[in-house]
């Protein structure tokens, strides 16, 4: 069986990700529909509006054949980190080729690969810019092109992992739907809308997605009793800012430079989350990666713990239909690293922990059902 | 000058506690009242009512010519440890005499202790049977008295620290009023209620308490929008059970014999704190110390940490009157730790390290004033 892969938060499930799913198969030819989806908090470290059985289910409903979960040690993390993790997963499933969106899919991203290549290193130590600018600088200089849109900057992340990791997996960028990423509106006499634009409908009340998530998308916000967020994580990580040791959050996975004074001493004043971000924002980091790095804070994740599960992947299968279920008994034989379809004790404590507790603090923030322990994957008829 | 202390919650401060600061200078003949106070956090390892600050401003309003804080180290401790480090902070404050009132004031404490110093130590490692329970079999076989009521306990304490310590302390108990420490009702045709009872009128909104406590405390009590106790705690301590690693929690002070594993376990699906306390219960801990550790936990306050700041007091100057500061006045040269009035930089990071945490997670419950940074002593006219 021949399978194309996607990468998707599916925040929630929309009619573009649909309409990328049945893209996907079309250009790609491929018999099943393979799903690498975030779990339960985004790349940016911001929870999922809906968790993560939720989105597996709309995606199911809609053309996805398996729905695996991109574990958190990829999945909350920089652009490359992502990418590289994504890859990783693409090739343990045995999966020939991955579509995904850019803003620029008409460039030679291999050839932005090779020109990354020879930049000059020291020019990441400058204190007052973030790595995006300097690298930006010198991609410039090299190639006359700017990486400055989130999805170009992912594809470039595609294929540098996949030239690191040598994967046989072709990467095939498409031009994304007339939809801005950042699109705060919905326009209802559309049936395309941005992921944000639907949360920050459901958030204001105004729930004007009918036209443009799927019925199974539909039914689940209809269900929310409005959307958990920084606001309502803030005071756990107020309280552990202010009251755990500086050493401890001195040994958290990329909190570097001192970073930790800085956030306990705001912490200490700052009476929201909105406040606190701004207090703690410097040219030096992006408000994506403060708000990753609160997320490490939260859920206390050293360095070496993120770097242990970053390199011990495990493939986690949130559901399936039987095309989904039929290749998984063929990739089994091959992959490896293990495939998890159930929780345990031992994956609890080991490969799958970080995942466990960024459940527990989900279900604590939304009081959902348990995330992890006796669940097992959706079946999808 | 000569002055007698009394030690105190004044979870509010009621009738009784007037009674009480009036009894003791009648009986001590003394010129001056000192109280030594809890901080925001009772014994018992619950938040207070009302902040230190209310607290120590009824008292002085009530007789008492100056209030100084018992650091958390002292305050939320076992009878044992909470009475040496009050006698500690007596002896440091240059009090002759101490009042204080116990169910049986006419008992020979001074023969209880001595009885106490050839226990058989063995007898403690029972597993099944609480501190308390193998300390009263053995009581009662040497003395034939048993110690349970919480004011003879404490009285004990207070008489065996002054002998460990040497103390140059006059111990006077005496007879509590006729109210029981345990009545959850207020008898409105008496002018004397139990703390707890009023605590109880203010959470259920019965708000009956004013014939009971003072002007000052009635005024405090109106001012109070709910009673924020370890229901309110209980997200914070779930969070940190969850997330921290067991390694972690295994250093927690009295987290000992694996309660831990116990209390990480039970917080992965408790939903509410009377939930937890109860699952979390043995034959081999009483509801009191499972509290403490838990405010342990919340504060995440080390064996090593307690230990330390056990072994380093200092004097918190919580308000005066005139009489108080010439008294104040009179000891500073004798003192032999640090007398403060206000925190600074180094005090928070040092030696009120512990009681800086606890008054942050009281801002925290509370939504309160600042409860040390920027403030300075109650000057009573």
């Amino acid at each position: 069986m021949k399978a194309v892969g996607v990468v998707a938060e599916y925040n929630p499930f929309h009619n573009g990700h649909h309409y990328h799913i049945n893209r996907a198969k079309e250009i790609s030819r491929a018999d099943i529909v393979v799903a690498v989806m975030s779990g339960n908090f985004t790349q940016r470290g911001e929870p999922t509006i809906l968790d993560k059985w939720h989105r597996a289910q709309e995606a199911l409903a809609n053309g996805v054949d398996l729905v695996v979960e991109l574990p958190l040690a990829f999945s909350v993390q920089p652009a490359h980190l992502f990418a590289s993790g994504a890859i990783t997963m693409m090739t343990e499933l045995g999966i020939q080729s991955m579509v995904f969106g850019a803003e620029h899919a008409e460039w030679d991203f291999d050839k932005l690969v090779r020109a990354e290549s020879k930049f000059k290193s020291n020019q990441f130590d400058r204190y007052n810019a973030t790595y995006a600018t300097v690298f930006n600088e010198q991609l410039q200089e090299a190639t006359g092109v700017q990486l400055t849109e989130p999805n170009d900057i992912l594809a470039f992340g595609y294929f540098k992992a996949r030239y690191e990791q040598a994967a046989p997996l072709d990467l095939i960028p498409i031009r994304r739907l007339g939809t801005h990423y950042h699109d705060l509106q919905i326009n209802e006499q559309r049936q395309i809308a941005s992921a944000s634009a639907i949360r920050e409908s459901v958030k204001d009340r105004r729930n004007n997605y009918q036209t443009v998530v799927p019925q199974r998308t539909i039914n689940d916000l209809a269900e929310l009793n409005g959307v958990a967020d920084w606001n309502e994580l803030y005071p756990y990580l107020r309280y552990q800012l202010i009251q755990a040791p500086i050493k401890t959050l001195g040994t958290i996975y990329q909190m570097a430079e001192g970073l930790e004074f800085r956030m306990k001493a705001v912490a200490e004043t700052a009476e929201n989350f909105d406040e606190f971000i701004h207090e703690v924002k410097t040219k030096r980091y992006t408000y994506s990666r403060l708000i990753r790095v609160c997320l490490y804070v939260l859920l206390q994740i050293t360095d070496a713990e993120m770097k242990a599960h970053f390199e011990s992947p495990y493939i986690r299968i949130l559901g399936f239909n039987r095309h989904g279920q039929t290749y998984l008994h063929e990739i089994k034989k091959q992959a490896t690293v293990p495939i998890v379809a159930r929780m345990n004790r031992e994956l609890k404590n080991g490969l799958a922990n970080l995942d466990y507790r960024a459940g527990k603090m989900y279900e604590q923030l939304n009081r959902t059902e348990l995330q992890d322990m006796r669940r097992q994957p959706i079946i999808q008829d």
